[in-house]
């Protein structure tokens, strides 16, 4: 079986110095890649520079991006040539458009020009007290994945911050129903660390607890590899 | 000699999920510092979690900072009893103060009301196309060293992107006298490569250039070492 797995976070240039990055190690792809390996199936797992990696293996290719415009454009052609994709990378819902002093949106009779700026400095300077940043959403990539290639598998993530079990699993529903996901594993930052990582399987009928990254990853390769289990 | 060394660069949180980061490899500050521990000096080195690091060595001390909150903190009694402050670190020069949707900072009568609010959601979500966030200037670490400590010898350093080598050289000499540093290194981005790394150091009365992060490593450790090189 061919998978495609997302891993890491990716990173949006403010300038050639700056950039906003979504946190995420690339562990549980990593692990998620090593346990669909061990089972004989082929891996290519698209991940960042910073991320953790999985050992070298034949049938495990890499490819680098930072960004969402080249996530997007490495995962198209590959959705279409493989059979399953965990999409478990941290993806930049927002990306800086320009960045200037306060003062001058204070003197300014219409903010909306703002939006259509780009700054010429290669690293912005200002003597500003505050500064502003305008961003805009990036493209959804997981919406798209089943325009792209109908019959892929898709997996799909995610991760809240501080809130109750009741909303995790009401946002996971929505994003499982919208996208036409097998399963979406949710999980809570707060409920991460080193040693832990409690998560909900979300499928359409049921939803499984785990509490570490390895049964994450077993639980994905028993769903994936087990028939009639929609 | 005992030496204080900072390297990489500081990460400024917009939220639990989402951080801007100076990009900085910490591969310079690691081998400055090995330089110096090759000639019997102590050092203690201020970095961050991903940066390059020298290996282990027994007059070798660590310390990990994320943002310049931390580092000002972690800085100000380590400068105090320190002979030399090598500041290679890209530290930030603004922090997010809070972040919002376009369409509410369309409707405000008076934008400095943006000014004092706090995010309270761990993960800031929106709807909207557009985002807005506002940041404040950090403080300025480098002015405060001699205050701390007048009697510490320091190197600064200036990074560029795109300037011509006169601009580089003023804005070095300049962030020189400000500072009472004894030597500035400047450099430009469009400069440093994995293989390349040109810089100026710009004392009072001279510039020295170089082409490589070891000969940078080596002019310190000869300038540090040198009597009267005022």
């Amino acid at each position: 079986m061919k998978l495609l797995i997302t891993s890491g976070g990716t990173s949006e240039k403010i300038d050639q110095v700056r950039s906003i990055t979504n946190h995420s190690t690339g562990k549980l792809g990593a692990l998620i890649a090593d346990s669909f390996l061990a089972q004989g199936d082929q891996v290519t797992l698209i991940t960042t520079r910073n991320a953790i990696k999985p050992a070298a293996h034949p049938n495990l290719t890499i490819q680098i991006i930072e960004n969402v415009q080249e996530l997007f454009e490495m995962m198209k052609p590959l959705v279409k040539t493989h059979d399953v994709l965990i999409h478990s990378m941290a993806v930049s819902d927002y990306t800086p458009i320009y960045m200037t002093g306060f003062e001058q949106i204070t003197t300014s009779q219409d903010l909306t020009e703002f939006l259509n700026k780009t700054n010429k400095q290669s690293k912005i300077s200002s003597k500003d007290n505050y500064q502003v940043l305008f961003l805009k959403q990036t493209p959804k990539i997981i919406s798209q994945v089943k325009k792209w290639n109908p019959n892929i598998r898709l997996i799909g993530f995610k991760l809240l911050v501080d809130v109750s079990k009741e909303e995790l699993l009401t946002v996971a529903r929505a994003s499982l129903t919208k996208n036409q996901a097998e399963i979406i594993v949710a999980n809570d930052l707060s409920d991460i660390s080193d040693n832990q990582h409690h998560a909900y399987l979300v499928k359409i009928n049921s939803v499984i607890k785990v509490d570490t990254k390895e049964e994450i990853a077993q639980q994905l390769v028993t769903h994936i590899h087990t028939k009639d289990n929609l």
